[in-house]
């Protein structure tokens, strides 16, 4: 009765694929829950940061190494796993295109669209809604969009990310006179460079934005110790 | 090497007394860091949830007992006790005035001003610095300020809550007009009673504003198993 509780670390990794948000899931090859899918993740080492172990695990598994984990939240309910205690720290990155193609569907991993999932190993599927409300909520007052694009992107870029995480159409003329408006964002003078008659300009975040909010930043909080 | 990290759980709590924010602190008594000052907390039990755990430590050593916890991180830095690897998941809650008196300073429980403190044991200093920062943080876009309130308040009383938090003395009338603009607080048509003259009136927050913010409110993710 008086051991501790097992500790773990899983993560929530969303990208853009289509306009719409997915999420890579790995196969579970023992019990509990053998052969279902689950969040990428692991025990804890003793002699490693959360954050770290979170890293390594998601590597190894899935190939994926964002360069910012953000910690989402610690999961433990007592009856979320059959074999015993254990506490989940869960964490979660944005990753952008280029960086999921890293991580390509094999028999023990599979990417999944995050709003329609199948049935997971123990609460994951509440955690990845969790993780989905935490990033729908962000999106409204920070710039955690650029987590999903490059250093710089177009309007048109950055409304599809919008479109995906708010899972809604947005009007062309209005998402472009609200983030103009808001000033986070600052045309860099450059355009899309192709075979196009209009080029679309070129657009990335203001330093303001990025240094202030987001979670693709290192915050004072994040507990790297390697 | 293969042994799970110990868990634990601590909680910092704010109140507000004499326009200023203060903390409980709970004198340990026993290694590491005997007779040092530190948050209120202790190990998770095999068969209890998180949040229990928390509340009820916190009840067993201050008194207190907040209608809400929010988790606010879990720390797991490797060097962060000398006595072996604990990750510890940290609550937050602010209790009003009145919830503070049941907790009396005695040989073993002390309130300390938040921007004040001695050198707590392990990282503990860290973990309140963190806290006040995510609670200025939250003042501004939310009604977390309700949570030092009783259900009304005077302009006067949540201007003070805001001094308090920020450090900061703010201008009566430009408050005013701005958290009136804001839409999240209403007159409720009464009037502090008392011998005043011109008694001030009294205003709530709205609804909508305590449905959709502020860390007193259970959320989905709340693991209460009790």
């Amino acid at each position: 009765m008086d051991e501790h509780p097992s500790l773990a670390v899983s993560t929530v990794i969303f990208a853009l694929r289509d306009s719409e948000l997915w999420t890579p899931l790995v196969r579970r090859i023992r019990q509990p829950y053998q052969d279902r899918w689950a969040l990428p993740g692991g025990w804890v080492a003793p002699q490693e940061g959360l954050e770290t172990t979170a890293a390594r695990k998601l590597l190894e598994t899935t190939q994926l190494d964002p360069t910012y984990l953000e910690q989402l939240y610690c999961f433990g309910d007592i009856g979320r796993s059959p074999s015993g205690r254990v506490v989940s720290v869960v964490y979660w990155a944005l990753v952008r295109p280029d960086q999921a193609e890293r991580s390509s569907d094999d028999d023990n991993v599979r990417w999944f669209r995050a709003d329609a999932l199948p049935g997971l190993a123990f609460d994951h599927n509440r955690i990845v809604e969790y993780a989905l409300w935490r990033l729908r909520n962000k999106m409204a007052h920070s710039s955690i969009a650029h987590g999903f694009l490059g250093e710089t992107f177009t309007l048109a870029e950055l409304r599809g990310v919008h479109e995906a995480v708010r899972g809604a159409t947005l009007d062309p003329a209005n998402f472009r006179r609200q983030v103009l408006a808001g000033g986070s964002i600052v045309p860099t003078g450059e355009h899309v460079v192709g075979a196009s008659h209009r080029p679309p300009a070129l657009y990335r975040y203001t330093d303001a934005t990025l240094v202030d909010q987001g979670p693709l930043l290192a915050s004072a909080l994040t507990d790297r110790e390697d």
